[in-house]
């Protein structure tokens, strides 16, 4: 937070983050996450549209959950893949990712419609999230997906991924991404998760580098090098055990910083 | 064709129908059908949304085949249930069936929106449209979800069935529809494919069932009764050998017998 | 228990009950229950083989905990229906149910060979269960899978049910199946779930239906009756949070009440 | 074919060659294949599992016609992707291949015993042979699998692929195949099938190639150079137009050429 007085006039600058986490994961008897517990502490939400998990009971009643709670709403479109619940690459041609994101944004739209609130966003799940990171075809076949369905829509991206550019080429709104508890590469991309470092356990490690994006727009990467980074929205993750308790401390940081918490749609 | 002349001036009153199929219901590398060769003898395309059948890329597909023909594109959801087409009846609670309808509108919806062209009507398919011709609770569960998503959509119902009361009941357009080749009970109901003269396989006796129907608006049932029947649109199906032929014969009747053959929502 | 002493002889009659339950139901990455904390209060496991639920990966590691603790292992075939659990009644010919059991029994046994372990019991799976109970055809379609592929197999069916008597029409040894926590009907079908006294939630009052069966070999139905009932394994449900705590209060009363808990093949 | 007269005895050194093709690959309602005109050209039958396609009352059926005309029962797994028909690659780690292939081999070994027929051979299907051509870790997770299940089945292999040597590896019995209107590049892979040239489709070509093959043991590659190529089994595509014409040709020429047509395993 900066404060400049001027006369008696006090101007404040402050610090804005969106928080997003992904909810609406379960699946038929299938039971993922508890996004009962988690939703009062995000400001996004990202919500699973049928193909890597969801189905239109649980994207309604997700729907309604966070509606009620004013959250803002995302599609969370991912590979066709319940079984391996989309984590994993697939090898499939840019016109059909195209298609793929139409099919489950549009099935989504409509839950919102008939629950009268607006889709803000999109987010694409796991290993399409990684492969539109780096893959500039698969990026822009989202990208496109979007825009020719309702060019308000905000995509969600890696912090300077492919999919970031793509989308404002097509003049999309981005929110850039960063990840609470993930460790970087030097090339800003996220450690992967068969390296032991890859996660962030220790809540003051995740508290400095949440501040340390906010505050200074860069990340401490894996070699200790600095890379810059402007961030929109925080992801976390809430399907494991400590999630919600790390969040509500994250969110508590926030606030003794002075650093504001809101949809970025808003 | 009924002419009045009085003095100069002639007053033509026409018979029209509209004749609808199923088409995209392949799924993946299964082929079923042969929609290019079906579609120019249509006018309504009731097209699977990937719950029985169909995916994102053949709905991409067919929305596109069935546009430029300038057919009247339809939703045509069904049950979830690849393995079994949407055939076997489901238990299912009215809730779940309003959610499944919202889930696979919205998805074609937004294939439609990509593709420039506009969703008319909606067919529920297989056993979802038996279910719902004689059960209250789904057939208002599937008029609730047209109603709520679009009003304007055009709802497809058996002539005389609970669905087609449901759609009228919250103001829906309902095109009441008939079967070309299929044989009637005293009850208005299809005779159950189970029985050996479920289905008319003379190419005169639906000839003569389809003008029937047209001109006076009445179907002779099993038992030898009349029934009254009002019909808007002509159901053929499209995935036996015979299909193409037949449909190609009747629209020739049609012809001949100066009706005029169009989408019921043009 | 039953001392009989004759000069200076003891003849001892022990009551002898096998413990079972359905492990193994997780999916992919969407897990169920919590197997590992089961696994040693039960004699026999009953494992899905992926058609409702379990997969090749879930089944080998499920087959490897059992036999590490010495639990009998049994096949638990159910409709091929992921989404709905297997719970959704299906109206499928008996023929294809023969079919259906086959495959599915086939995939457990090979996994079973190469754990050099033996397959030991066949228990359907919910709505498949529940229709065997009462269906005769569907229960003898479900005897004759077995039959035909290991007449060594026993069969685990309701106490008195239409797939018990099925089983012993074929000569299959059947262990008939009681319900430690469930209320039963005047039929000796089980309450249905939809009613508020479906399940016994008091610790006490499962004891006392528990020893009731085993010692007096009957059971008090929902309407105080008093119905004859010989069981020889009690089934108990692994998925809900009090599931452990419950299992091992009645095994504790099992061991002070000298009734012997062991497979039912051993 | 060789003779060689000493005196009055002649002895007769006869070529033989096992043809296989892939059947039983529909899929619930969704048809592929003409499975019963086929079966009277082929020795091999590599039936489908239910993981890329196929299903238990598929299988039960395809196996009580490829009995009924003693034609050689295999296995044909793949991976598990009805949409995709198992002709993408996926990334799945070398024990869960082999715990895929174990499911799906005593899926087919219980279909097998209640038919009263063995199962023959097993040949993994599409992005899985592929994979496992090149492959060494997936080639031997197979290899494995089967030998586990049963070290008398006999194993298709690409001839001289990495799956061929991890058979021979374990001792399994191994069937070298070669494609009959495939080209082959210098590697002694087939050429993609996204290349124009990937398949023969001049019946004098594929004759060309499938006596090259069996009478001198080469074949003739995209750039015309000789690759040594020792084939037992010849594979044949039954999903298009002009397979069976094509099958009935090679046939009559194998016949001329006194090549004996024989199941590998008799």
């Amino acid at each position: 937070m900066i404060c400049m007085k001027k006369n008696r006039m006090v101007v404040m600058f402050m610090y804005v983050i969106d928080i997003n986490a992904d909810i609406g994961e379960s699946f038929g008897t299938f039971k993922v996450g508890d996004d009962k517990r988690l939703i009062p502490y995000i400001t996004s939400a990202n919500i699973a549209c049928g193909y890597h998990a969801g189905d239109h009971v649980v994207m309604d009643e997700t729907i309604k959950l966070a509606k009620s709670y004013g959250v803002g709403i995302g599609a969370h479109p991912g590979y066709r893949d319940i079984y391996g619940f989309g984590r994993k690459k697939m090898d499939i041609p840019a016109e059909e990712i195209y298609q793929m994101i139409v099919y489950q944004i549009g099935a989504i739209q409509a839950m919102c419609h008939i629950n009268d609130v607006k889709l803000i966003h999109v987010k694409p799940h796991g290993a399409l999230y990684n492969e539109a990171s780096v893959n500039r075809e698969v990026a822009r076949a989202i990208a496109r997906a979007i825009n020719d369905i309702d060019n308000n829509l905000i995509l969600f991206a890696l912090a300077g991924s492919e999919l970031a550019y793509a989308g404002q080429e097509l003049g999309l709104q981005v929110a850039q991404e960063a990840f609470a508890d993930r460790m970087y590469t030097d090339k800003g991309t996220l450690v992967s998760r068969n390296e032991a470092h890859a996660v962030l356990h220790d809540e003051k490690k995740v508290e400095e580098q949440v501040l340390h994006i906010i505050e200074k727009q860069e990340v401490i990467t894996e070699t200790g090098n600095v890379l810059p980074m402007k961030a929109e929205t925080l992801c976390f993750h809430g399907d494991n055990k400590n999630a919600i308790q790390l969040i509500k401390h994250i969110q508590s940081c926030l606030v003794a910083a002075d650093i504001s918490i809101k949809n970025v749609g808003g």
